[in-house]
């Protein structure tokens, strides 16, 4: 429950996506499996607002976002966006494109982690939402393309160059992005896009264990950590530092952190309660 | 051609280096195979001013850089430059170290792709050269070097500091800019210098495929693509969303976008204008 | 000798390290070895307070930093440290936090370069001093641990946060720093913690060869090599290349740089001297 609810209602059912929920974990499925769940208008503004209202809420330690079917995204979907951008106003075309980065940022500054389990094609926008995510946890024949340069747009989509080049380096990111060329899941591996992999059709399995335990442990140390790696990457050393000093000297006032020496002193495992 | 000319008139010929051109493909040759193509004053200012003369003109879609005879570069010449720096004052020694720089600038802020094709010994302010382009391909022969300590200078040289951190990471660039030790082109690639491999001889061929293959392309997505990576490990993530999502939706009226969605309507391949 | 020296005395003896000096080496050695070399307050405020001291002395050309027995260091001590935190207000919390990114500001800032000899167990703030280390000389039997989340704190400690996506990618950053888990020397090599490897045993006395290299060298060089590497992490590719022009140019005046001409000129080995 959120210390400070607004007045603004809960949404009652999601129909561009699929929302599980349990004890902290939410599980979030892009479910158009007939269509490698190409993502629609009504997807990327279902995950805005999704991720905004779980943030605000207050109950998610951790989410799992993943796929139905064959692969985890192909991305935009060809008929519905890109057709249809093809007749918009530059007002209406900004409207869209600056709704796919709100949902880059709101992963990135959500208040939980982010897990993507990955199986099948990662193309396009889903390669992004898999690259913005705090874990990727891949299977053998998961394949990312950022193929937005075989379309005719920019390889600079929805932050992908920004997050790229701070994953697996300048170089790397720069043939990923510009000649949008598949990497399967090895390569992935080798350059630093995996987390954790996982065996063939074991992404899913994978990414709830790893989400149970995220929401079981500390998890105001685990958003915190995530916070700061955010924050971090745009700051200076010096700010930095002097941003985790006071960071962790809150931490040392949480119930958590006196749990751990409590266990450690009576030598039990510490029974965290996240706050 | 330029939408903008102004008065300046082309050079007819740059005397301190090679320059071939062919539809849209620019092809630069370090020429002083008997010095392993040592850069002499002349050669930092001919890449100054082609790269700059280049952009404004517009017809370059996509550049290589390579070196005639045994290898890539060997760096700024002991004798022509290291030997005339010694006399120099102070203004006119800032003159040389900020031109260098300002080749390094002309390469990250070209309008087009640059691909280094790299054989045999790239060194100094060579492998500078290297790093700063947008694509490494690489024999197997090849060694890089930033061998700046080795001549009492310091290894962030012409941006080196900046770039192969950002490359490689900040542990492996320390280690290359501190020590000076050569790079085999086996290291090179598993710590992420390499775009591309070739096998020995063939890197020339290899750059110029990829030359064509993105003249040929979406040159305008490519371009822009380059700029955004380029100007976003300078940015907050915040407005790097920001920036893509202006940026994409600009691309978005291009009529390489529209010619995908033609093609891939019409099942066939898309023929790209670069625009 | 400093060029500047103020009133302030040096300090007779260092009660919470070791600390040996020879012709420009300082190795200082974390001595507790029955408690896997434990940081308590006092070696923190000593780590503090040598390093500035030998910055404002100027006779340090590299410095060695290693741990006593079985392993490098095992991080706050538990009893002395995070026992005596839980009854801190928030003003003493918050001393020492800051207390403790001081000593990473400190190794970051030094103007020489900092070797850590890394053998057995590198956890919780050990593993941040060995981060922040310039050269990480790591043994097959080594092991890294940002455990913060284990005693429920934020994994962002110390700048761990800011320093370890630079070296290793955003990815792996969030896993090592959100989960805790070990990291063990093959890991730890293949993405990018590794500046050199030993033989079991032999940390020490590669890390004693390499700062011997070092302070024998054009030690200038090395520590402005060091200095814009650290500063050209928080700026923008234009100020870099401007600034390395500054700074080259400089050192195109330097004593090291004309004896490299002359020896190379007269076929011997340079001489350096380190200025």
């Amino acid at each position: 429950m959120s210390p400070h609810p607004s007045s603004a209602s809960p949404t009652g059912h999601w129909r561009h996506l699929r929302l599980d929920r349990s004890e902290g974990v939410a599980t979030v499925t892009l479910d158009r499996p007939d269509r490698l769940n190409a993502l629609t208008f009504g997807a990327y503004a279902d995950l805005r607002d999704l991720l905004a209202e779980l943030a605000r809420e207050g109950d998610t330690r951790a989410l799992v976002l993943g796929g139905a079917g064959r692969g985890f995204c192909s991305g935009g979907d060809v008929e519905e966006i890109i057709g249809a951008t093809l007749a918009m106003s530059a007002g209406e075309l900004l409207d869209f494109t600056r709704m796919t980065g709100q949902v880059v940022r709101a992963i990135r500054e959500a208040p939980f982690p982010v897990i993507a389990a990955v199986h099948g094609v990662a193309a396009g926008a889903g390669a992004v939402l898999a690259l913005a995510s705090d874990f990727r946890i891949v299977e053998p024949g998961a394949r990312f393309a950022f193929l937005f340069t075989r379309v005719g747009l920019a390889g600079a989509d929805m932050g992908a160059a920004y997050l790229l080049p701070r994953l697996v380096g300048l170089g790397h990111a720069t043939r990923l992005l510009m000649l949008g060329d598949a990497v399967d899941a090895a390569e992935a591996e080798r350059i630093g896009l995996v987390s954790q992999t996982a065996p063939e059709g074991g992404a899913h399995a994978a990414a709830a264990a790893l989400a149970r335990k995220l929401a079981d442990g500390p998890a105001l140390a685990y958003r915190q950590t995530k916070a700061l790696l955010t924050a971090e990457l745009d700051m200076p050393l010096g700010a930095a530092v002097e941003m985790d000093a006071a960071a962790q000297a809150l931490l040392m006032t949480s119930a958590d952190y006196a749990e751990f020496h409590a266990a450690f002193t009576a030598r039990r495992e510490p029974e965290w309660e996240g706050r």
